[in-house]
């Protein structure tokens, strides 16, 4: 998605080999209209797939997850990185270990907003080493419901998380794909390959 | 607002005197015309304030946010419950108690989205007690920027939020303002007081 590498490129930073910031628009804070831009972009490559709900993971999930819905018409439901008080009985539960946060989150869905009759879109801000996706799977594969793929934001393709998303069945429609972070530069996968950007 | 308070009565649920779940479509659950409707409401009670940059907290504020933003042709930055390793320093930082979860998070924002030129509207879920709100109004002080006013979805109106905000000399619009909970029923201000809902 042309606009969205051109976006990485001019505002996201590269803070090493690993790691790119996005807070100025997508991680802390968020573009509107970029965000309806991905939002259209996601419903198109998933529009004949007669999804019936979105999940995401809070927090940075929810804003390309809800422009997409709004694009499909259906729901979102963001799973909670840890219980709350008002929310403990009822859930499906996985466990999801965060390199960046060095920390395992338990991450839940009320068993009210996600059942085996929907088909269901998972969208997360990233794709890295696919421990948040894996999650989000594991959740929709408790509920009995199927999957229709996951859509990510922004891939880091040197990273194994779409190998094994791969592996386990899952069609995955990355937005951006990162073939590289070196000398403070992104190289995107189509680019090396010497394909056209979508 | 009107198709807010039948959401609220009809997928609502009220735990306890003091407490409202309303999982369905706000807290876990999103439903996304209902947050278009929403953003357009606060977009309309806000137009004439230039506002520059909405800022809100994860993860429940960031949809209500968004489509706010998207109506008024801004940014958003949504406040962090807790520092990430990308993003240590050179923040503007507060503490909030939270009653419902029982501890103190430190919420924060980077200097770099938020600045003395900024004229903001904070957006937030719910306002009960004030502390979630008064902290996005600290981090609003620290930087130096002028704030608008506060867009709040459900405002529990038997609690001391509004009167604090207002101490303070902030503007609050609540769209929904709840003025007893009891009986498993929820009873609007506006309906108590014989007048018209919005």
């Amino acid at each position: 998605m042309k606009v969205l590498e051109e976006k990485i490129r001019e505002e996201g930073r590269v803070l090493s080999e690993g790691v790119l910031k996005v807070d100025a628009f997508l991680n802390h804070q968020i573009d509107p209209s970029l965000m309806v831009q991905i939002g259209k972009e996601f419903a198109n490559r998933f529009r004949d797939n007669h999804i019936t709900k979105i999940i995401t993971l809070e927090s940075s999930g929810i804003a390309p997850a809800l422009t997409a819905a709004l694009e499909l018409g259906v729901k979102v439901v963001f799973a909670r990185k840890r219980k709350s008080l008002t929310l403990t009985d009822h859930v499906h539960v996985a466990q999801v270990y965060s390199f960046t946060k060095q920390e395992t989150n338990e991450i839940s869905i009320s068993k009210e907003y996600l059942s085996e009759e929907d088909h269901v879109l998972i969208i997360d801000d990233f794709l890295a080493n696919g421990q948040a996706a894996l999650g989000l799977l594991e959740l929709v594969q408790q509920a009995g419901a199927s999957v229709a793929g996951i859509g990510i934001v922004i891939e880091k393709s040197f990273q194994e998380g779409r190998s094994k998303l791969e592996a386990a069945g899952v069609r995955v429609e990355s937005l951006a794909r990162i073939a590289e972070l070196a000398d403070g530069e992104v190289t995107f996968l189509e680019h090396t390959a010497g394909g056209t950007t979508k």
